[in-house]
């Protein structure tokens, strides 16, 4: 690799005008850089040449009839304009920008969206050359620590999440863990939506829940893996993570979106727990083929600076989103980000909505791996030999798929799997 | 107001499905509170009742022969689906969530853009109840502080951005920066591309134009601000604060979406300066009809933890965006976003692409207002007359503006109004 090459961010993206493809992408690249929309006396040819982002590729993908959002100017005098779509790869020297993940974001998804060159635009793949590596910590756990500290040696953890979503007070979530724990399982989240509300407050839930996983761990041995929700100001989320690590507690979690870079960065300097990343509000950007961000730029960001779990959604999902997208989306949390020797920062992807037993297979196959996180709401609880049978269910549904074994085959010496697959119709 | 009314969190929607409007937005309404995919054993009619979200009103606003965006589902056996288009207000108890702006973003806009009934989903706007104004700061300058740092006691702040937006030395920026201080410019701003690159550091930057304007200062005892972008992580912010401040800086600059919520709150609760609040990125969540946050609701979020000025693009801009949505986003910066007394966090809405002379008398027009700061680029620095023409050709098409005479007839008497009309013509 160049030292040139080595010296810059990249950035791919999808694009679609009615302009020349060449002409459109380089006010795209000039905006994203030295340029502006008028010549300014002070950009030099020198100046562009050093500063400037190039344009490394542009492959047309094909055409429209009409422009997929509404906003763009067409070239003047054009009477029958047509719609290019295009992929193209833009970089930048990181004497502009620096080894910094928010400035990183101004750059390659800042204010680019709006260029009226565009019918459409959408971030795709980001690749950063090995400042960024050495600037940030990356995952603290990953996969590694987060077998060794929910004694999951093999096979995905076999999770869930607190349902109804709110409404249940500190000791009524505990309770419901401590059925769960009974049961066997590997990971509980409280949702998205539980923080600390004045209904649950946090500390009175931590209390109740470590309290349970406590002594079932004193028990058994095995501790279940919370991953209580921190997100929240600076100050707080850093208070609720060190409860939660006082208390006992493995994993804190945090919604990205909420929190932002800047606040995610804070939290992992200061953790000592797994960072369990919950996307919601993802679909904002990956939701329309015409603008946004897609998932493998998108975790990429979260991952330099540290959490060590990604959600991504489940083969046959109850959401909108296509099994191909969710399977990339998790290859690419397992994918190391940078080439060469090094951290990776590769985070377990958290595999959720409408799992049950019949999707293990297909995941097995597709990813490769079962270095995951398997949630399952109704899935797990609602089996009909209860919780522990709905845990047993997951792990022999598991057992079959990495074993190459049909779940009906395996189903026959195993009953709680075969009352899943009553149960779950395919 | 009702104690009910008044300790919900209310949000407004525009939806588009082939379901049922009601079904459809109860099921979003559950998804974003109580409820699941699959009815679960806690979630009894007393706890839905008192924590589910309820839905206030629906509106339909037009129909659609296709869906806008691809994902949805239609509702089995329907051979001829129809897209309706519905606006709603859904309302959430406080005790779910708490005064907590991270856990309300992850409420009112988390998990709900991917559901599968809906082919279109956009948060319109939110109404807060009074705990979160008790909960926050709010700006700490807005506009009457941004007048007195900057000595601008009527009209717009007539302000410019550096540009070339990256590749000019600390040097060469301190070197324009005379050049407009010398023009009488009141507000200059970094580029959000230039932050803290090698080839332009910070400190170095913020040196170097600081001696300048504390020098036109002492001559002139006019400070010019400068919001100096200090985007990055925590501990990098506050400390670039410090230093503006400690070189008698008047203004920081943030990008928001690269910093996040708990960034820009930490931020704020540190901070002795103005908050200058860059919105790039912000197309990702406006430009597509069909998904995504208009500023209305998004610029709420961001002025309850505290800045004091947010860009809101400019009429006849050289975005996307059309006149009525930059009118819509300004007067919204200027509109209490509470009832009743007390602090109502308005912020300067900030003019700028594309910005000449011409735009003043619409502007001053539609907004009624002058509290704004007005930035140009080549439309100031490209005046035949030089920078301080241009600054004096932005005040004088202001003044003719607010005293409701023509440009023209102004210019008869103003001779660099006049050379700006020549030159930017309408």
């Amino acid at each position: 690799m160049s030292a040139d090459r080595s010296s810059r961010v990249r950035a791919i993206y999808e694009v679609e005008t009615s302009f020349p493809l060449e002409d459109a992408i380089a006010v795209m690249a000039g905006e994203q850089s030295s340029g502006t929309f008028l010549a300014v006396p002070g950009e030099t040819p020198e100046l562009k040449q050093k500063y400037g982002a190039r344009i490394e590729w542009i492959r047309e993908v094909g055409t429209r009839d009409a422009p997929s959002l509404p906003g763009a100017r067409t070239p003047k005098g054009l009477a029958q304009p047509v719609w290019r779509r295009a992929q193209t790869e833009l970089s930048w020297p990181i004497d502009n920008l620096g080894a910094s993940v928010p400035n990183l974001l101004a750059t390659v998804a800042g204010n680019l969206f709006e260029l009226q060159q565009f019918s459409a635009l959408r971030l795709l793949d980001i690749t950063l050359p090995d400042c960024f590596r050495a600037a940030y910590p990356g995952p603290q756990f990953g996969v590694g620590g987060t077998r060794r500290l929910s004694g999951v040696e093999t096979g995905p953890l076999i999770g869930t999440i607190v349902k109804p979503s709110v409404g249940l007070s500190p000791e009524q979530t505990a309770s419901l863990v401590d059925e769960l724990a009974a049961g066997g399982i590997d990971f509980v989240k409280d949702d998205e939506l539980q923080c600390d509300g004045p209904h649950c407050p946090f500390s009175d839930r931590v209390e109740a829940v470590m309290r349970v996983i406590r002594n079932h761990a004193e028990r058994t041995g095995k501790k279940v893996m919370y991953a209580f929700n921190v997100t929240g100001e600076i100050e707080q989320m850093v208070r609720r993570h060190d409860l939660v690590e006082k208390q006992g507690g493995t994993c804190v979690m945090v919604s990205l979106n909420s929190v932002g870079l800047a606040g995610v960065e804070y939290l992992r300097r200061h953790c000592r727990l797994p960072i369990h990343a919950h996307r919601n509000g993802w679909g904002l950007m990956q939701r329309s083929p015409d603008i946004g961000i897609d998932y493998v730029a998108f975790q990429k960001f979260w991952r330099l600076l540290g959490v060590d779990h990604m959600h991504v959604n489940g083969l046959r999902n109850k959401f909108c989103e296509s099994d191909e997208s969710v399977l990339r989306s998790a290859r690419a949390c397992l994918t190391p980000m940078f080439d060469g020797a090094g951290r990776g920062c590769e985070v377990m992807p958290v595999f959720s909505s409408g799992q049950t037993v019949r999707q293990a297979p297909d995941t097995w196959r597709e990813l490769g791996s079962a270095d995951l996180i398997y949630a399952a709401g109704g899935g797990l609880m609602a089996h009909p030999g209860g919780v522990a049978a709905g845990v047993r269910a997951m792990r022999q549904a598991w057992e079959a798929a990495m074993s190459g074994t049909d779940l009906e085959t395996h189903a026959r010496s195993h009953g709680e799997l075969r009352q899943a697959l009553e149960k779950y119709s395919a």
